[in-house]
């Protein structure tokens, strides 16, 4: 009757999420954020090693399905944790940050690859379409990743937190826009600047009216729902609001993460919103990891391998690039001199380019634009900035925190 | 990248529950059990009335995935709820319900079938494994269903449900054995007596192995878990374990919902019990609104149309053979006379067919077995007796209970 086998899918689930709560711990306990063993017990269960997490066919569709539910959850239950008034206070520094950590990395990419010899070559277009693809993969900040590092390590209050937030979200947006001039690309149409703005002003706008309009509809809406007598209708209207506004935003032509985010902050503004993130934070915790594991397991430990043929051409390159993204974010740091922060928090903490770098990489191989060579050194890079950045803001936070659920 | 639309399928989602928490508080306000208003709202969004619950392709796909984890979470949380002695206490009088409640209604379908006249035709095949097949679409006992409605009604407790759980669970073994000898019949083997033998004792095996071993091996492997200090880490490997053990029955020939069920049993013994019961609820609250859903989503409503051409036919034998299946499962009640309970109650809850005997009756049509009357006939039944029992047991506990998740 369907063509899935579901027990086998139920057995990888678990050890998924067994692998991801194992290695968390052990993160932890060497005074990591447990973030980091989740995404190593990716690679280990990935197609290159165990080959546990299924890489291809309608079973990996269902792991991304389900994993796509873990980040839009774990967005969803940031955003009821954000401070909305906070958020504005610290608005026009996460701006800056965004926009210098966009264009620096940019730039940095660009020049590298159309002007400085390297090793690997670029693919079947011209080096300007390629240099500016490498370009974009070093724009886009992982807002989940850097976001859960910051929950581990118990730090969503700070105003470095609140700025790096703010700031991952409007790179979200920015980076929609370059993903669809980036596409226009690759279809071989350019992008008039209005088509730009476009949408750019589609992005911007679903996040200011969704929450302008949900701030004043939702308390009415779940003040009504609160008198409902059936078993978890809070929550479940709460996950059902989540899911039905990424949705929307994601059709609205914006981003799954963004609505999801939205939603989280328009239900911070009710008055169950206690019993609602009490009760949301089982489910995210179950979703989260597979996400998680799922970010992990699509590296390709094979290149890394140095006796494979050009190996070495393709670790220097992917060296540059790390190092140019990394540069690039920390640089952000320094945006906005008008407020005080710490500044390398906020630029570390930019750092990691996680599953959007990823989506950006894998449409440049199937587009011929980035070959194998590029592509592997590109991969490289997203899991270096990765993994250097939940290590990074660790220490820089200090002492070891933990938290317990219970 | 992928072949699914995620943001239509977190929009379907959305609208599954919110619709499913919306007709359950209706089913409610007029003194019916939730579930039923659950199943209502999947009829409303069925293929044959709105179309918002897909019915093939990769959507469907993957909310037949989410529902079986629905339905999964949901025995897990009844195991959990389960107190194994009282169980045991009445271990013969649910043996005694389930024997009855499985031979009756199969004789009752065979010789309606075999010997009485009728106006729908069979299949392609002989009458006898027609009869056969007739008879055991009639066996099944819908654990899901009734499970709900008795913890809807807030009696999860008393000793009828017991029965009822105990009888339903034994009903799968069972139902497991002749879905396998009816699968035989299809594929042209008879099978052997002793296969019979090794498929019933796989399952019966299954289940107390898991539990013995289960029992000793679990308190001492989540005293060691709780002393974890990542989030959330006791419910995490508390559903990963479900998730596993579902998986081993089903691959050990017995069934997923039976590896949820005793996954549950035995942590019932864990010292956590409480804290993983208290988190498991949430995430299974969100999940087995989508199964039920889903069930009432599978009736196709064209059936009932009395202009259809042998709409007559059609509804006649199904009057028959709901009378039949009612009858089969209430004389069920008067098993086990040397046992005090309330008969009614017993047989009542044995009533719904649900998920499993669509699942038979859509293993002989695609068979050719069973054709299109006949199966509209099987689906009919299935969909009278679901909708049966939970307004009968409601009315036979007496005055509307009401229960809130907070």
């Amino acid at each position: 009757m369907h063509e899935i086998s579901i027990p086998g899918l139920f057995a990888t689930l678990a050890v998924m999420l067994v692998a991801a709560k194992l290695l968390g711990e052990l993160a932890e306990r060497i005074g990591q954020p447990a973030v980091l063993g989740e995404l190593v017990a990716g690679v280990l269960l990935g197609a290159s090693l165990l080959g546990v997490v299924p890489s291809e066919g309608p079973a990996a569709e269902i792991v991304h399905v389900l994993a796509e539910l873990g980040v839009v959850l774990l967005l969803f239950e940031i955003g009821l944790e954000t401070d909305l008034r906070e958020m504005f206070r610290v608005g026009t520094a996460s701006l800056s940050v965004a926009t210098v950590g966009v264009v620096l990395p940019f730039l940095f990419g660009f020049a590298y690859w159309a002007y400085l010899p390297h090793a690997a070559s670029g693919g079947t277009t011209d080096l300007t379409t390629t240099a500016i693809f490498v370009g974009a993969t070093l724009t886009a900040t992982s807002v989940g990743i850097t976001a859960r590092v910051l929950s581990d390590l118990n730090q969503m209050n700070s105003p470095e937190a609140r700025i790096i937030i703010g700031a991952a979200v409007i790179d979200d947006v920015l980076g929609l826009v370059i993903l669809t001039v980036v596409s226009g690309l690759v279809a071989g149409t350019s992008l008039a600047p209005l088509g730009i703005l476009r949408i750019f002003a589609v992005a911007v706008g679903f996040l200011v009216v969704a929450v302008l309009v949900g701030r004043y509809v939702a308390p009415r809406l779940f003040d009504l729902v609160v008198r409902m007598q059936v078993r978890y209708v809070l929550l479940v209207f709460a996950i059902s609001f989540a899911l039905g506004l990424s949705a929307v935003a994601a059709l609205a032509g914006s981003a799954l993460i963004i609505g999801a985010f939205a939603a989280g902050l328009i239900l911070s503004g009710t008055n169950q919103f206690d019993t609602i993130e009490r009760e949301v934070r089982p489910v995210a915790s179950i979703f989260a990891p597979i996400f998680f594991v799922s970010v992990g397991a699509s590296v390709n430990l094979g290149l890394l391998d140095p006796t494979r043929e050009g190996a070495g051409g393709i670790l220097g390159v992917a060296s540059v690039l790390t190092l140019l993204a990394i540069l690039g974010k920390l640089a952000a740091g320094w945006a906005a001199p008008w407020v005080r922060f710490r500044r390398l928090v906020v630029g570390v903490g930019m750092v990691p380019r996680g599953e959007v770098g990823l989506i950006f990489a894998d449409i440049g191989r199937r587009a011929g634009i980035l070959n194998e060579a590029v592509f592997g050194a590109i991969l490289l890079m997203v899991m270096a900035t990765t993994f250097v950045a939940p290590p990074g803001l660790k220490m820089l936070f200090g002492s070891p925190s933990v938290r317990k659920s219970r």
